[in-house]
């Protein structure tokens, strides 16, 4: 069985030395205020965290992707063995709460603290960890702009855990394209909505762990407008809430039934059948696609967690299996074994610096952006919220689909490093495969994360986001151009930093050519995103290559930690980074290569008749 | 549930038109002989190959997935619905003996049409394709190396489909280090051995598909010497035959326990226990590695044909769906729905053009090597035979890998096509991709292949195999470096032919310079063999662009598919084909980035050390 330990040491590395976070956050009146920023205090509760995620969460594993959910003739789901007690005991530690507001019975930790909780109980256990993931999107939506009589209701039996949340939005015509969706709200008259229609693959839709499940639910209130315009968002409960805050009456909204899926077997992803279920309006009416982008943004980074979760637990027994199988000598011999660790093979070797190159690049994006939410959300200073929140939405779709993108990746090569008990179910390296592959699918496919990094985040506005992060990343390699370490990578940075803007003003001015404009931002989107996202890893690797240096030339690598770095960082970028070099080849040949003639290429029965 | 049709058209374009197959085989007095390469015929034949894995394995594929293998204690082992009964059916049609020895009752077709069926039967059922498959497997081998007396024993039996066979190689501390195996042998002095240790990863291990099964088995004769030289290759059949050349007693190798895999459930793959179980052996004393290869490299082909025709599978299906599905609206409109069809949008009609453009180059390889080996076999100028070979030689461990890496990476990206769908069970995508991810790991890794392509095929004989493909290519580039259609792509070819040349003189000249030589071959043999693949893929594109280009000039296209050939060639030189210029970039970073020190890099405690 998988074995995992949380990746504490890396975690405190970026929070401290390379983000210099317990200074940040200091700025903050909101963490100052509630005292939930100081650097000690953090990392308690992140090496409790680890103990938590990795006494509970990792046995759970395998059982839950054994056993499954089960659905009984009512709608009744239970979840698989282990699953209500774990998710008990993360309720009495106060672990819902973490990042909540204390306004609600939050704890008010930063959310770069819950970013790392959510990092390991990916890594231990990805079925669970949706549990009370879906429910944080819930409450992200809800706080944002629920009514307060909504969030005195909603918000404290959230934040205790007592109630659990997920995302409507998907039916089974509607899934990229939420224009189309057929769910339709009535008014009741009493303040009320009546909610009807039928909404699929709703995660932790339905299940046993909590008291009630807090929907919240797109839908067409009636003579609305067609389309995106004529959609608004509503909270439908399991169970309406009693006046006194408990659980009332039944709603009418049941689990039909539980799809049977490739992978996160632990989680149940329901069909939802709302047949004139209670509901009420959250935030404006007719807006609710953009209430519903408070929890995707959410969902979307937490669903790039999965990606860095999966391939750390994955990389890390892949590292253990690497050490301890024999197969084939090295020159020279390094053991007295009939053969050699296969660690020592240098295609080994690569698979594993793979592992570990994309995800500590991944961790310090995700604790990047996490820092960058909390700024965004508490800084005093008007200037650098607004910074800070065009860095979260640029960057958002990238810890999306880049982390998910190298996940699935490193998750497969490790696999790979297992030969044929890779295979085998027992080793449990398969289902990283399996459960890491849904992250490039769900909460918008990872096409769609690059058509709105490209089309929206950087050419809507004109390319002003990124020239900003561009400048960011220019500033860094001026200042180390010269560097006797890191001078080669930055100088690689630069360049590639430079031949993104080019891209990006080729892509545009193709974009704004006429009718096959939005073709060519199509056509490319995929490949820029991939471009972009080793952008930012390199700058992210240079960094840390840069701060570990500092701590080796003073004499300060007592373990190895920063000379590690330093050799990641050189892995990277004589390995990972050259894709660039592809990608930049396949996003100037444009559309004009997919322009192929429909009825010759894709005419099935043309091309497949009996000739 | 997914649909196939077989490619049939695509098939008979390769066959005739790219390979001029019938001309070639009626140079070789077998066929000739046997009158078994008649276009006409073969043809027919392939058209009832079609019909047979359409009607016959496709329906039973997802309940093969769904019941998979069960075993009872004394080790008999059931197939799942239909497996038996459908195995029957082929058996009585005559298609195990399709390609085999007419001396021993078979019909003595060409390799290159036994081929096509196989890709078939993977792309219909991968699993059932396995049983068959592996008897293919021990055939070759009896037939290359067994005496006399095993030949007449066997082969009719395998031949019939009576009795199947496997390859028992695998022991569970020795998978690609066979040199370790321990099972061993002692001899009876009456001309039998007895042969007693445990195999696994057995594929058709145990079953109830046919009378016997025949083990192929390495084992370690008494008093032979340690490693690969002092292996033996011996038959074990389950039932001792007797003497009518019926099944005789019972013999000692019972079915200990079947793997719960990630995919392909429908084949047993079994834990074989040898029990002083009798067995002869084939070949020569402590030659049973050379013998072995004979299995291998039929099996590896056989591999390669999986990635194969899982890849078309997927893609045949994730076609159908994008044309189906209605999803966000293109510009300008192609529909009158809300939606429209999402075959419009770029970003899946490239995903829809990798999966064709490597399926294609990948059958376009695949018949040209089993073209091969038919001249191999049976051409009657020895320097023809001599030359045949050492290019199945080289592009073997190429298709082998190549093969079941785009395979994997076409069933991925057709089930990303599907969406939140391609990750449920019963739409079937996820299946192809847990079904293909076996052909990059057995029969000898991917990363085993580009070693035995690199290390053996390429460097150890001096680069002549290389520079004999070179030259072909070369003779091809130099005749067509100013057609106005393929020129650009041949200047292309050309210049990475090129490149591949330097890169082999390099990694060379590397490999010979003192200790870190083997390593040097080590890190670069992944990348290589991807680089080398896309040079045969690339020669294989231009070729079919120019043959399909002479039609349409010559007013012959009467369906479009020359101009899809044409323009999948298109897409191939500008979307794929330039991963080559990131290989470069990586081969030639060569093994310094992963020399990392172990201790700090890989250093498991250290890392993760609460610090």
């Amino acid at each position: 069985m998988p074995t995992y330990k949380a990746p504490l040491r890396d975690m405190k590395f970026i929070m401290n030395e390379l983000l210099d976070a317990p200074a940040q956050l200091s700025q903050m009146p909101f963490y100052t205020t509630n005292e939930t920023a100081d650097a000690d205090l953090m990392t308690q509760v992140l090496e409790e965290a680890a103990r938590f995620v990795e006494t509970e969460l990792v046995p759970l594993n395998r059982v839950g992707d054994q056993e499954g959910c089960t659905r009984d003739e009512q709608g009744n789901v239970t979840t698989p063995t282990g699953f209500k007690a774990a998710y008990r005991k993360y309720r009495e530690a106060g672990w819902t709460a973490l990042d909540a507001d204390p306004a609600y019975g939050g704890q008010g930790m930063p959310h770069l603290v819950s970013n790392m909780l959510v990092e390991m109980m990916c890594s231990a256990n990805v079925a669970w960890s949706m549990y009370p993931g879906l429910s944080h999107g819930a409450y992200s939506a809800l706080h944002a702009v629920g009514s307060d009589e909504l969030k005195n209701l909603y918000l404290p039996k959230i934040v205790s855990g007592e109630w659990t949340g997920t995302m409507c939005l998907t039916e089974p015509h509607a899934g990229t394209d939420l224009g189309m969706i057929r769910t339709r709200a009535t008014d009741n008259g009493d303040g009320s909505y009546s909610v009807t229609g039928t909404k699929i693959f709703i995660s932790a839709g339905e299940h046993d762990m909590a008291d009630n499940i807090v929907h919240l639910v797109l839908a067409r209130l009636e003579g609305s407008p067609e389309g995106t315009k004529g959609i608004s968002l509503f909270v439908v409960p399991k169970f309406v809430p009693s006046a006194e805050g408990g659980v009332g009456e039944r709603n009418g909204v049941v689990c039909g039934s539980l799809e049977h899926k490739m992978g996160i077997h632990g989680n149940a992803t329901a069909v939802l059948n709302f047949d004139g279920a209670k509901g009420w309006l959250v935030g404006e009416v007719n807006k609710g696609m953009n209430h519903m982008f408070i929890m995707m943004n959410a969902a979307r980074l937490g669903t790039g967690l999965q990606g860095l979760g999966l391939g750390e637990g994955a990389y890390q027994n892949a590292l253990v299996y690497a050490k301890d199988r024999i197969q084939m000598r090295h020159t020279p011999r390094v053991s007295s074994e009939p053969a050699d660790p296969i660690i020592v093979h240098p295609d080994v070797r690569r698979m594993l610096l793979t592992g570990k190159a994309y995800t500590e690049a991944g961790r310090a994006l995700a604790m990047w952006l996490a820092l960058s939410i909390d700024t965004e959300h508490h800084h005093p200073d008007e200037a650098r919220r607004k910074e800070a929140a065009d860095l979260v939405a640029l960057l958002t779709p990238i810890a999306k689909a880049f982390m998910t993108d190298n996940g699935f990746h490193v998750a497969v090569q490790s696999q790979q490093i297992y030969g044929g008990h890779g295979y085998i179910q027992e080793w449990g390296m398969e289902q990283f495969v399996r459960d890491a592959r849904i992250g490039q699918i769900y909460e918008g496919t990872n096409g769609i994360q690059a058509l709105d990094l490209l089309g929206r985040k950087v050419l809507m506005d004109g390319g002003k986001k990124l020239q900003k992060l561009a400048g960011t990343l220019q500033e860094f390699a001026e200042a180390h151009e010269d560097d006797e370490h890191i001078g080669e990578y930055v100088n690689q940075l630069g360049k590639a930093a430079q031949q993104l803007g080019s891209l990006t003003m080729v892509i545009g001015q193709k974009a704004m050519g006429g009718e096959g404009g939005a073709d060519e931002v199509n056509a490319a989107a995929v490949d820029y995103l991939r471009y972009f996202g080793h952008v930012v890893y390199g700058y992210l690797w240079a960094r840390m290559a840069k701060t570990a240096q500092e701590k080796i030339d003073a004499g300060a690598d007592r373990d190895g930690f920063y000379l590690a770095k330093v050799q990641t960082a050189r892995f990277y970028f004589a390995k990972l980074f050259p894709e660039t070099k592809t990608l930049a080849a396949t996003i100037k040949a444009g559309n004009e290569p997919l322009a192929v003639d429909d009825q010759a290429v894709f005419g099935w029965e043309a091309a497949l008749a009996l000739a």
